[in-house]
């Protein structure tokens, strides 16, 4: 593996473990056996590391939202992309913990991030479309798949964030894969009404597989 | 009005118009003609007065959330919650703008908050299973009545923040109140197919109001 790429899945595993904030340049270095002069040559600062990262993960994530072109879309599809959007969110959780913090801090990646968005919206909006030429989806206005789009966009990037803020100090135990994947049950409790009756029961089984329960804290009291 | 009050709605219209970052307690006792001295003698630091912004906050949507006890719930009441409830956001728009940093660094708004968010995900239950005993919405099982309080969450806190993300440098004046009450918009897109078909008509003609054209960019190209 050439040095570069070392430097990267590095990064991503210290920033995953241990957050962004609490590793420098100097631990990554560290922890690979490397001088810091090694690293500088390769990345500039840390920001310069995170943008690669975020390149990777973009490049991941439109591979996971296109759509098959030599068959018709299935009901296990829309399984497949939510189990891949939901893994990719837990490969590269640090990006979505913490991301106010990591776009202010870097205005490229700011403007990048933006415009990522915007195209995994009309991405979401495409499948969303595709279904209902394949006859899983019953036919919706364009607003309405517009706010489908959006409305899963919101529940899938903040499912995590929510996660951590409810769990407090336990939430490095607590908030593992299993409670990140019920974001796939989550998403279908919103899609389910909208797939044709005889397709509905089929994703119903798939979903129940999504299911984990207590990943949410009980409230101390009511006040 | 008393002063800690002043310096309250004072400090709330500072935060929301200039962002928290960027006023100090300095900045607020000047705006209000007032000595430093005088303001420290109402509060220790930035940190109490936010503490004391989130309290009136939670205060109000306590209030909000409230089921009337003295009549059956209404088509028109969930409308009403959720107008209320991003009313609510847009008044205190600096809190959710930028929670995770508040959060990070005040504990004792960081247990609150989570205290508080686990109160309203039960308060949005007890909401949604009134309205299945009122006739209106169709009966559900506890984890469906559970998922639909959790997206709900997510899409309510987050929506300002992914307008904040996805406009840049423009947020200060394309995120405003209509894009914000768009949000209501939204989440009867995900309620309104669980609404029983006699209800569900009268709702559609009072989500038309939410539709605001024009809140979201349009992608630079795709890449």
């Amino acid at each position: 593996m050439k040095t570069k790429e070392r430097i990267i899945l590095a990064s991503l595993d210290l920033f995953n473990e241990k957050g962004e904030r609490n590793i420098s340049t100097n631990h990554i270095a560290t922890h690979l056996n490397m001088s810091p002069g090694n690293l500088y040559y390769h990345f500039r600062n840390k920001n310069d590391i995170i943008y690669e990262i975020f390149k990777n993960y973009e490049l991941m994530v439109n591979m996971y939202l296109r759509i098959p072109n030599d068959r018709d879309i299935q009901v296990e599809d829309l399984i497949a992309y939510l189990d891949a959007v939901f893994s990719g969110l837990w490969a590269y959780r640090f990006l979505h913990r913490d991301l106010e913090h990591l776009l202010a801090s870097d205005e490229k990646l700011r403007l990048d991030y933006s415009q990522f968005t915007l195209r995994c919206l009309e991405s979401i909006k495409e499948i969303i479309l595709t279904m209902e030429e394949c006859g899983i989806y019953s036919p919706v206005t364009n607003t309405q798949r517009e706010s489908k789009a959006l409305n899963t966009w919101l529940i899938v990037t903040n499912w995590m964030t929510f996660l951590k803020t409810v769990h407090g100090d336990d939430a490095d135990n607590l908030v593992n894969q299993d409670a990140i994947k019920h974001g796939v049950y989550l998403i279908l409790d919103y899609l389910l009404p909208h797939v044709r009756p005889e397709k509905a029961s089929a994703l119903e089984v798939l979903q129940d597989k999504y299911c984990f329960d207590n990943i949410m804290p009980k409230p101390i009291s009511h006040q």
